[in-house]
């Protein structure tokens, strides 16, 4: 398998395809000007520096542009740099689309669809199969493009599909360890917790807040767009499962202080809480391990509560068994 | 004056009308009957025993009739109680319409209704307007019957219309004295933040939070009208002037653990916050010293973190000058 | 099916077979004794009062005796009562077996043993193996008759088993879901982590916590037993396997503010402090919701930050589709 | 209007008079010297380096000197910078007066001063009244140069007693609405709440907390010199008017964490509470917007809890109706 | 020794002479009076009832009457309860003094004048040395009567100059072991940091707050007792020693929210504020445990964040060095 | 007596000899290497850069070496920094024995080893005698080298012995003054509390957490050597005083969120919390203290809630005794 920009060690001397994620013109104090360039690949990003750069230069090495770099990893200031030797563009008979640099979900679109549906069909209330039927045809494309978030957790390309698949996938156990849990309710809730991301942000690539997701966040995005779509379908708002579909979403932070408006109230809504909590976590933990060695702790996760996490040099998963 | 069932002092022989609100069946440990009353007036409620009631009495005491009661204010487990020496109902000659028991806002209907009018006028914003207009309109009677709160602040009919009255009076003197605040955003927001009570609150009498109120809550309630009005009037939802004031009224708690979606991030959604705030409490605690003598404490007050409130002897205020 | 106590509504008449659970002398102001009886079955536990209670009934109506009552089902200060109007023990043509009425874990002892040995063969380093293995065998009746808790969840005869088990069940889709989890150290960790409830909690019936629970509780108890097995086996307590499995427990509750002297920081402890929470919580839920009528909410549950749940009218669950 | 410091955009080219309130000597890592000059106009100031700087201009760029600056607006780490390419003192035929410079309350000192008088007029109490009196004479020079705070809000000559008077405003409005207000307590104790500062501070510029602001604080000190101010006026501290009035300063804060040795027990305490937050986070807000572009958001306030504030593209205020 | 109130366990025949703390008439709901009397003697408090209570019996049963008493001791609620069974005044010939029954201070006013002096002899700083001597002479006579607290700790006579003493103590140790305490100012504040509650407290028999106590505090109210002895003794209230001293007392509580306007910031308040936890929780446990039996835990200590102390079967203290 | 290295003020130029405590090779922007160089000696640490640095030079300034340097005490960004002007090893004429430069306990061990032996032979319980002696054996060595913290309090060789040592001498006093106490469980308590960091810490010098101070945490890791000594010594790990002795230990940081497992229940616990408060605090301040100026505050202390301490210019201790 190629080598990956986190493939390399300290130290190591660098050759590989890169894309120029984003890039910022500077000067040093002496006024020459440099160009700061952030390469990436599916395995990461890095900072790296061009100095005396020519207005050619300039006007090559731009974002989207994806390059092929000589150099070495360095560290500056405890994180990884990237000590520019020689750089030149990919040609058209190298690997220079840009799609091949980005992360992206696991599970392709068409798997991802074929998965929802599977769940859909299980939502035999009709009301909440008809609101997701309609929002998901609304949000078609936006929701497999979708980020989870803007930097903690699922932040690529489809990572609100996967993340979304991911719960629904747990929630199918949960379903069938515990006898009393509203399937419907459930698997509704799961597939539109998050769907006012995508409104919310501005889209897989550099993403940011927009203004709607900033004065009106993410989850109350989502219930305007149950109310149109309750409009829409002629179906009354404040009918017992609808009130519960909107609760369930309304109250997957799972506390004030995170956001929800309300607490959890109803079961399911405890429950779609925690499978957001697990997935989440278990996925900003495995971003940052996988660029930590064995025997090291990860940088401080901010939304981790600032832990550092410990990486054993024993392992016991999976791949063991497939031996 | 008539006097009130407050007026009484602690052992003091009462005779007065009141209102039945409330009654409860009980028995004694040696299996008697008794009725266990919640009588009121305008001054605020008491509760009483009827030992060895009959079954007479028992259907003809209930909520919503108006008796003549002698008896004894005393105090049982720091609370204040009626004994009951005597009990009749009122006859038509004398003061039986129970409206005459309940208190009610200070300021008339159509008073109220047109101060509403001259503001409305000010909301020179089209959108803000229109929004305004067709959810007091939908929402008419409700919105001058309903209560502003279940039991903390002004929990009683017409509360609501009369609480957002009195912040709109305290917004006009902070508009004058800070030029750029933007007046169509104060005043809209400041009529509908707390609307969703008409929904979230089961009406004036024996108040009850609906299944809807439980669920959703009023800040989302009112965000759904909202969402809904623009629909009918043909608004989108998504321009800077809707989202603006969505997001005052969503931020109006201030904080996201009082159960605020979003934080204020104009400052058009900070002073709503604090008007709320200042009539609110100012509303709590005229409540409770108006039933303290002065040089008196209040007992503790929950909705101002357990605080108790000082009822000082001395004086100074408008009626002096009045004099 | 037998009628349990709990299907009786208010006001209802009584008349069934229950288990006394516990029992208090008092007396009447004015001086006569009385009996209050707990009484138990499978469904829940109410209280009722024997009057005018005689120095035979008082030797006769013990803990652990079975007992048939008529009576009614009331309600005094807001909470269940039962009024006794006949009380007599239960002879032995009768279902007079204590264990009856005894609520016990819904799945039998072999069961739990079978799905226990099964995952045990998973965990496949030996050190873990050989630890769990040594505790289980040591403390093999303890953990199969403990509660999980002395009041809050599984809080019945054989509940810390079905924790666990349940816990199991949820981690293997987690661990078939996520790639890289150690398996053999999310197992070992799960197994053990409620251990130490064998000593901190006297048992399943009259749970109280013992003097060891009190001054060390069970997160460090369970530690303990880990050291003295390490020198019974020859394992040394500081290798990462054994490190990383009594930290994994040690770090179970989550947070220090819950009762662990340190945070997760590995994976495989964040998510068996999430399985903890989702399982607690579910049984909590369910245990109030099942005394709780369609379109009602629980009382405030306080282990889950006072709220009530509401208990929806509508369902849509397994049972629906195997009609 | 001539252009001022915070007229300029980014790249733009600056030239203008401006004041300097502070430098720095230091040297680049090769060991040249050059001196870091903050600049300042009553737009706000900005910071800029002065590169191979001569031993002449060490003595004659000092604070308080005023200059005439070309350069650019430029950004160094996010903060706006200013790059100086010529610097020259102003010459007497030009505006090099400091004050000039420096911001300072919108109304003149004897608008305030008649606005003040005002109030006292009907401060009828006459220990409150007296005190007020003896007070503000005491510190006159100082109550009318103070700022209200080090650099949060207010942070100018004047500021102080802007704020106080701002407040008064306010406080008038209140008053009017709500009948039982306390005028003289109201308005004795908004005068004196923050007059400790003119003691806490160093004064209008460069200001540092004093030492016995650090370890005594202005909460305390104004209550100090009430204290002996009573003394003077054979007044006696303990009187019930004179501890309302040292109640409602020493509780402004509102709450404990916040400073206030006690929380608000009376109305006006709570009430005073109030407008000094809506003044002091309107000032603040004003401020940080007063920078910011429209459709942008400002940097995070740390006052304001870390909040960003958005400056809305539609305006609609007060400059509407004067056309 | 004499058998005291506590000395009787569960259900022993009681009869020793008691003190009258505080009686309450109140009526069964049959309407027959009773009286509710507070006895106590040096062991503490505990009430009981006298039923059918005859008006002459009302007249002779007030607080501070001696009585001799025979009954029982049973429980009520959880709370000890004493039965009367005969009830008579102690007469002349008997120890009918009150104060023989009121806990005080176990050192003699004479010894702890000694141990003042003493330490206000190392006191070298003259403006503290003559602060101290001057408010120690103000308030002699409280300062010797007065409890430290209303209730939580050393509530009794003499209680506050006695947790004064007791500081001091432990303050000479520390004094010792760490070379660069400033010894005037940690024993100056020391003996002043709880003369406040002179006059926040009503003295020591049925101690209520005063109004001065409420709307003030103890902690401003000391200060304004230095700020006053300095204007008495023409001392400056801004030099270094006297800021210092006011700091020490007004940082005592240690963070704000306990109260303090100030937290600690120089080493000597630091200090004052720990002796001042240590001696006050030494003592609350104390109070607690000498009611305990050993192998139980009391009930929860409010002023103790609701723990509950454990007071062990094995003992190994200095009376064992004393055999 | 020498002059240490933070005897010398700002700008003076410095001559003396320091030990290198650590050293990073970096580059400056344009590539040229430099050798960033930690120095220390008793008086604490300080950073200077040695430019254009040799191969030789590279090999001979690493950490241990003896130095003597002459330059000029600097400061940059606002830290204190050592410019480098000559720098040569020490020769074995000069004081190059490291041992020298590096903080130790003001105590040497002979005088600690027998205060330690005094305690012990106090504690008369024979368990905690055993326990204590048993562990104070094994781990003798590192009892009497670790620091007591990574680097907030005690952070030297010997510290920890120190720290205990120091809060031993504080608890006799306690122990005289209030008569309940079992002073074996006070010592032994003490006396363990915190030798889990022998195994949490690395060493004296660069002290960094251990894999099992990271996951396990120093107080189980001292449970855990409780529980092997009790083993070993054949005393049951369950008997009240071995519970006890656990119990004040796991118990010694106060409160859950510090990392306790279990809170303070026995008052011995809560004795030896607040001793081990007073001992770190006090270090922590006199460590800051003796870096900052009469008059000056000292920079923020995390560890003391980032409050700045002022050293005040008046003193009044010890020494002035001793002239």
């Amino acid at each position: 398998m190629e080598k990956k920009l986190y493939d390399y060690e300290m130290d190591a001397i660098v050759e590989l395809f890169l894309l120029i994620k984003s890039t910022a013109e500077r000067k040093t104090r002496a006024g020459k000007p440099f160009l700061t360039i952030t390469f990436q690949d599916t395995s990461g990003e890095m900072t790296g520096n061009l100095w005396d750069v020519s207005p050619e230069q300039l006007e090559m090495y731009t974002p989207s542009a994806v390059v092929h770099v000589k150099g070495k990893r360095e560290e500056y200031n405890g994180q990884p740099q990237l000590r520019i030797d020689k750089i030149r563009l990919a040609d058209d008979s190298e690997p220079n689309n840009p799609e091949l640099y980005v992360k992206r979900a696991p599970l392709n679109r068409e798997t991802m669809i074929e998965k929802l549906n599977d769940v859909i069909f299980e939502i035999t209330n009709p009301s909440m199969n008809r609101i997701v039927r309609f929002l998901l045809n609304k949000y078609n494309k936006e929701f497999f493009h979708s980020p989870a978030a803007k930097s903690n957790h699922h932040a690529f390309n489809g990572g609100l599909a996967y993340h979304t698949i991911s719960m629904l996938e747990l929630a199918k156990t949960i379903e069938d360890y515990y006898p009393n849990i509203n399937r419907s309710l459930l698997y509704a809730g799961l597939i539109l917790h998050d769907l006012g991301k995508v409104i919310e942000l501005s889209g897989p690539t550099a993403t940011e807040y927009t203004l709607e997701g900033q004065l009106i966040g993410h989850i109350v995005l989502v219930d305007q767009e149950i109310t149109k779509a309750c409009e829409e379908l002629k179906i009354p708002t404040d009918t017992e499962d609808v009130l519960l579909l909107r609760h369930v979403i309304l109250a997957h932070h799972g506390q004030l202080e995170y956001g929800s408006p309300v607490r959890p109230q109803v079961k399911e809504a405890e429950i779609i809480h925690y499978l957001d909590q697990i997935d989440a976590k278990i996925n900003m933990m495995e971003d940052d391990l996988s660029k930590t060695e064995p025997g090291d702790f990860t940088t401080k996760i901010w939304a981790l509560e600032n832990r550092r996490f410990y990486k054993p040099t024993i392992t016991d998963h999976h791949a063991e068994d497939e031996d």
